[in-house]
């Protein structure tokens, strides 16, 4: 059942620019104007239709205590087992769509976003008490997310197509026709994580890659912020609507219990998971997971100290520049960032001193901020005690806690050989704090990065004299992170083609991925060898017609697409 | 240390065929051929050095009875310590040389193998007693996946070099430099497999895309033909002290127990695993590989009876030869390929009772042949009696065993609903053994299609008239397999760009790779992104030098390289 598109208003400022030849989307008419700014109705999405339940949970506002109005729905077994039902028979109409039909689905979902206007805002910041700018900036990095992919779609780069055409006279043996193509692996469990309520959430960078790859999702949202997810749920429905998406391609299932995402990974029509969060959660999950009768991949994005590394030459020239660029990236959203510099490593000496004097400084002036849960707070300040009880020297602090989840920024630091013999240093305290690891030589800084375990990134200050000892460490740090960054700042992901956000573990459970950037879709595909098929049955993007206009390898040479 | 290289005699007949301006390679002086056919010494390869140890086994001759000479050593913690130990040394100095290093090292690999010449193929046929034309074939093959992948590697597509320039007048933030490539994931167990003595053991496919991705490699080798495996091996650390890899990047281990493979998986500096065996085996391995302190992938090729359906126009027009051709297929290496027809779907009707009766025919008139050992006989012998206790009718058998471990090829038949009943009749019994499931309508043969686990392959054999019908199963089957055949038959891989060895578990551990073919490569690498580097400490391919010659995709666009 398909509801009928809708046509465009004229004029519509939230008008979605169209290109030549596409179909014409839909956008909202007056009636479904009202529906835009309706009230949370606190109920779950299982693809077009909405379900209340007799549990309820609400939202706790983060800043003042108490629950917000109103109560959501928890889903149970039979919510999610409608969900996971929905999804799997929206699998094969959802995927068979031309890649340029599900763009139009991503494009659509960030009109949407936009249309709800401050609602949205005003909701996130309620839930997470993030300030309205940041969510201003989120939401336009959500909305580019899904118009990249949507670009991405359209490239075809992700189709992964490669030809080896028949060899009939070969001796001694034939070859047969064989061609290769990219295919979606299956509904995407899709766990919402609560730093990012809405680039990380229900039409977060997890949402647009497995939508993309053609996988219909199924997202748990995350119990802190469910109105927001109750806002983008909207959006993505309507977006599902006006495109005319099989039923089932999207649903939201809420609850504040655990066992819910547990259920949800078992589920047997469940094909992969996205999670951001804490390595505790992401490994139980990778557990599950594991544990199936039928193993599924888990891209769980957990955890990272983001280790920077400060090279002499830079130290002797910028120290106190360094200092207070340091407690800007550490401090900058309460520290919850998932690339937070957590680890300082640098060589004893006069410059590392004026570094940490600069930076106990500038963190003493850190006004406190109020962190996205109490759950959040309560480890964050237990990762504090962890520190200190693992002999960490507290070397200065953020001013005085305010009242309910205000946390207080930190800096400790420890000589190499303490972390060396207590690797628990280097786990992560999720928020601002952080450890200045001091070196007495460069051999002792190696077996400190050799000893940390793998990282979202490493970052190098340094300078044009400090490249022969860059050149001895980066090694050591390509086998260790994702993403390494020299004489920048960890925090701050762009979204684009170049970028990884991944790692190896536990700064993900795969290694071989990213959750950020338009590598994101591979996560999600698998390859399909299609072996002496006549061309009306191939997949239309390997037809002899279709062929020449995506990118593609024909006996092993690439050919680059001719766009129509 | 690294020995010198030597320079290649001219006029030899195993010359390696070299391009214009690369580096000549070194081949086997009059010295070293004695080396070469020398006696098989039963000792371990760790790194350049061999071993003994006091434990030995032997292989035995699956035809005969009866153990072969010599004894084998054993490898235990320490042999396993050791091998690691120097492939992780070797890791970082081997993925640092440039692709065309590591392609002559592979190119003379295959150089060495073939100059084995009946040494090898003879101790390959007493071990496994596959025929020498068989064994002819599988090196020709083997050889041919260590220069595809050579090709590959000076290519560079692999590489997937991604680079969005820095964009200093962005607003409301200036844009990094940002650019991507995939580094190896590190040192790699490779378990060689039973079926494949040459193509899928010590320097087979596994081994090939590994040390092709700069991933040194420990192979433990199948304890069935040990003697192949150190002729291999001598191949392999032949080829890399000609071509001066560094130490450590290949290491043999051997032993009759479960426990090395265990102990291997489970070693904290191997980062990946490649095998081929038995659903138990490479279930084990997963769960080692996911119980580790840092979990590791596993790229496991399983299990399938990749389903046979034949189209009801097919049938009525070639119930026979098809009936022929189908049996000989299932029985060619004594049944012994994962590709093997172990299930056939099709509609009741005259056509199908033609080509039972057919096929019944043919396979009564297959001789026994001797199986690769006497513990995949006896689970052959046990599979029979699975399939026999479940309820399915036997419609032929193959001609009388003959002595030892020869097996009688066996078809038999169930009604859809048997299947449907006891899923277990689908599970593989791996050998010349396989399984008619009768249909009464389309629908029941939809179901018995969703029924089946994960596969390999899954054929279609039609005529134009089945198109409708071959349309509507198609869905199905790409959710199931990971290659689709149109009129032909599963065993024969062909190795080449566009094929796919691989599929849903239990076909494999991870769905999303192959161990056949170029994109087998990709298995042993994961992207790293390197942001705000200045061009000197950019790796070599990423270099504003360099970057041309290489195909990348530069703000998204997708570029060819412009060889040297």
């Amino acid at each position: 059942m398909v509801t009928p598109a809708r046509t465009a208003t004229a004029g519509d400022p939230r008008a979605i620019i169209l290109r030549a030849g596409e179909p014409s989307l839909s956008l909202p008419t007056f009636e479904q104007e009202d529906e835009i700014h309706m009230a949370l109705t606190g109920e779950l999405f299982i693809g077009r239709a909405r379900r209340s339940t007799p549990r309820r949970f609400q939202a706790i506002d983060p800043a003042r205590g108490g629950p917000i109005e109103p109560a959501f729905s928890a889903a149970g077994a039979e919510e999610l087992d409608a969900a996971c039902a929905l999804a799997h028979a929206a699998f094969d109409p959802y995927r068979s769509l031309p890649p340029a039909r599900r763009a139009e689905f991503l494009d659509a979902i960030a009109a949407q976003i936009l249309a709800q206007g401050e609602d949205l805002l005003q909701r996130a910041h309620a839930e997470t008490a993030l300030p309205l700018a940041r969510l201003e900036g989120e939401r336009a990095r959500t909305v580019g997310q899904l118009r990249l992919f949507a670009a991405e779609l359209r490239s075809g780069a992700w189709l992964g197509l490669r030809v080896d055409p028949a060899l009939p006279e070969r001796q001694p043996l034939p070859r047969p026709d064989l061609r290769q193509r990219k295919i979606p692996c299956g509904p995407v469990a899709v766990f919402g994580a609560s730093n990012f309520p809405l680039a990380f959430s229900v039409a977060g960078g997890d949402s647009a890659a497995a939508l993309a790859a053609g996988c219909p999702i199924v997202v748990k949202g995350h119990p802190a912020h469910p109105g927001t997810s109750e806002w983008v749920a909207r959006a993505i429905v309507a977006a599902a609507a006006a495109t005319e998406m099989p039923e089932g391609v999207f649903s939201l299932l809420n609850g504040p219990d655990v066992a819910l995402g547990t259920a949800l990974v078992a589920d047997p029509r469940i094909r992969a998971v996205a999670f951001t969060g804490s390595r505790a959660a992401g490994v139980a999950l990778m557990k599950v997971a594991a544990g199936r009768p039928e193993p599924i991949a888990v891209f769980a994005e957990m955890s990272s100290v983001n280790p920077v590394i400060l090279l002499p030459a830079a130290l002797a020239s910028r120290a106190g520049s360094l200092a207070k660029e340091f407690v800007a990236s550490l401090t900058l959203g309460v520290g919850q960032f998932c690339t937070n510099p957590g680890i300082v490593v640098a060589l004893e000496g006069e410059g590392l001193s004026t570094f940490i004097d600069a930076a106990a400084e500038a963190l003493r002036a850190v006004q406190p901020g109020v962190m996205l849960s109490e759950g959040i707070h309560r480890n964050y300040t237990q990762g504090l005690e962890r520190l200190a009880g693992e002999g960490a020297q507290l070397l200065a602090q953020g001013a005085a806690d305010g009242a309910g989840n205000c946390a207080r920024a930190a800096l400790f630091s420890v000589p190499a050989g303490s972390l060396l013999a207590h690797p628990a240093l280097a786990e992560e305290a999720f928020g601002p704090a952080s450890l200045v690891v001091r070196c007495a030589h460069v051999r002792e800084a190696q077996q400190v990065i050799e000893r940390l375990e793998g990282q979202l990134t490493a970052t190098l200050q340094m300078e044009e004299a400090d490249q022969p000892l860059a050149r001895q460490l980066l090694p050591a740090l390509e086998r260790k992170a994702g993403r390494i960054l020299i004489n920048s700042w960890p925090t701050g992901v762009e979204v684009c083609h170049a970028m990884v956000h991944g790692g190896p573990f536990p700064a993900t459970s795969d290694g071989r991925s990213t959750s950020v950037g338009t590598l994101a879709i591979e996560r999600f595909l698998r390859p399909v060898c299609y072996q002496g098929f006549p061309d009306a049955l191939l997949p239309a993007e390997l037809r002899a017609a279709q062929l020449p206009r995506w990118p593609h390898r024909f006996d092993g040479e690439l050919r680059l697409g001719r766009p129509d």
